[in-house]
This record gives C-alpha cells, structure tokens and sequence, in this order.
C-alpha cells in the first residue's frame, strides 16, 4: 500500500495486528476514524485501555472480572457444590447464554497440548484440585472440546481429582439439536450411536 | 451476551463500533487484546489516537497528509499539469499502488447525491475550481464511480471548469482485464461494445 502518511501507516498497521484483520480491513477500519468526530477515537482508544488495564483474573475461578472474585464466584444464588471446567473466558460467556446452568465455573486456560508446548503447569488446574478438596464441591462438569488434547485433559485432571469425594461429569456429546445426520462427522456419529439412550416421552 | 466484567463489555461495545464487525468478532478482539502482553493494547491505542489526534488533509488536494501539505503535492518530480479527481483518499491510494499515474490528485470527499443530502457545497468541489483557475493544469481527469451520482458530478465539474483552458477525460470504462463476458453487467458491456477502440498490435 502507498502511505502519503505515516500515521496513517502506522494506524493502519495497528489494527492489522489483530486477528482475521487484513491490509485492507485495517485500511477501512482507519478511515472510519478519520471520518468520525475525533471523540470517537478518543471514546474507542480509551475503552479498550481502561480494558487492559484493569480487567483481573477472577481468584477462584480465573475468569475474566473488574473486581478481585467475579460476579458469578460472589452470587450469593449460585450454586456452589457445582464447578463447570471450561478451557477458555468464551466458554463461560456460551454456557451463561444458555442460562441452563447455575452452578460456578473454572477457566483452565486452554487444554493439554504437548505438541503446543501446554502442560499442566501453564494451566489453572492446580487451583482447581485446591477448590475441590475444600469439600464445598461436589460435582464437577467437564465442558471441554472432545478433541485428543481435551480428552487427554479431562483424563489428567479425573486422576487428580481422584482424592476427593467429587463427582466427576462431561458434557453430553452427540449430533447438534438442528443438525443433520448425513453431515455428521463419523466419529460423533459413531459415538452418538454407542451412548444412546432410552426414549422418554416428555410428561 | 453474557459479561462478568463491565470494563470487557465497554471495550466489546468499542470494537463493535467499528464498521463491519459484530458482537462476536468484536469480543474475539477484545480478548485477543487481554491475552497479549499489556503494551501491546498501549501500542495499539496510541497509534490510532495519534494518527486521529495529528492526521491532516492536505491544504490543495485534501488527500490525508501529516504536513500541511501532502507528501504527493510536495513532491517536485510530479507532473503539476495533470489532475486526476477522486472521490476518496482510498481511491489515491489504489491508483497510487498501480503506478501508472505520475500527476497530482483532488479528493472531493464524495460525490453529488440529492437522495443522500450531500450537495455541492459539502465536497472539495471550490478548491479544484481554484486549481484550474491558475492555469498550471492542463488536464483533469475524472476517476470517479460510474454511478448516475458519480456521472452527475463529472457533468457538475465540467460545467464548472468550462471557462478554463483545460481538457477534462474520463477513465476508460469496459469489462475488466480477465473478466468474464458472461459476467459482466448489461450497462457495461452494451457500453463497451459502444465505446470499441481500433485494434492495434504493440509495436
């Protein structure tokens, strides 16, 4: 791209820095600014500074919170003898969207991933065997991706959790609500076929 | 959605400002932003708000500049006799990247649309009349959309630069290098069935 600013440029190259941004998506996002009242600009830099600059990790459960303990942790109404593990902030987000839970979370982070380079020590899972052994809890629900890195993960974290009296579950895995046989992947498929269950009728 | 933090949820609202993205790609930004290094949200807010705070338009030819006058217009090696009007700074920029045109530019900042409210008096339209006027230019050359607004501002500009001595041209309009016949709209090719040139081979 020809610049006849450098300013320009280096806004440019700003946003080009984020993810899924291009060139060219950078160039227009910068524009956008330059047409706008300078307030906005203003307005936009300094949402996502006050962002980074003050957003903490939650102290039980890392997930993402302007306080030292998040809203969900200090909700009175939550239940509390129920963890939801779930690799990212994301999936909290997802599963609070459902509004089908009301238990309490615990963001490891991402999964175990030697080709990655993630073991166990680059994630929360220590904080998790602390709050289970507590005694407070007593189920624990694995909302990780059914990937060989999640599996292996829920694996090392049940033989962790193995000392305390703690249910351990995973999320019910299958064909999506809406989605097609004939385009589901083999080994779901496969997998739905062998964890059937019975038929209820609703009553 | 969901948010356990409010600062998370301002910085969201602020990406989702943005043209072109959305609720779930600006979360995706904003957390992409938590989870790097801190100066990294610092280096990025800067740049945006340095290039709002000092970005200016060049005082002849309005395309972005950070000198009163732009790079192009200051530049001695340009061919002053030629003009080549645009619509948007964006529009320098392409022609600039084919570097095929060796003249200065004029950015109108938009085209004459009634239906959009956008007149004569709210484009750059007075300052290219004064260019003209001082009898350095030559030639104009009207890149502008092949729009009925666009076509409707050339007629405008033409008829506003006909007491000077300068040859006002058109770009040429016709199906695309590597366009498709098939493809091309029915304007187009009636167009450039109409406007044939003589076959000539390179010689």
């Amino acid at each position: 791209m020809n610049f006849s600013s450098k300013l320009l440029e280096e806004a440019v190259q700003a946003f080009a820095t984020l993810p899924g941004i291009g060139r060219k998506t950078a160039l227009r996002l910068a524009l956008h600014l330059v047409n706008k009242p300078a307030e906005q600009t203003e307005q936009f830099a300094e949402a996502i500074q006050n962002m980074r600059r003050n957003i903490k990790n939650c102290q039980v459960c890392h997930n993402l919170s302007d306080e030292p303990v998040c809203t969900i942790c200090a909700n009175p109404r939550r239940d509390r003898s129920m963890v939801c593990v779930v690799e990212h902030i994301r999936d909290v987000m997802a599963i609070e969207e459902t509004a089908q839970y009301r238990g309490l979370y615990h963001v490891l982070g991402g999964v175990i991933s030697p080709i990655e380079g993630v073991g166990p020590k680059d994630l929360n899972l220590d904080s998790l065997v602390t709050r289970s052994a507590s005694g407070e809890v007593k189920e624990i629900i694995m909302a990780i991706s059914p990937t060989i890195e999640g599996e292996t993960t829920i694996y090392y974290l049940s033989k962790q959790l193995q000392p305390f009296e703690v249910k351990i579950s995973v999320i019910a895995r299958g064909i999506s609500f809406g989605g097609d046989l004939e385009y589901a992947d083999e080994v779901t498929l496969g997998r739905s076929i062998q964890a059937r269950i019975p038929y209820r009728t609703e009553e």
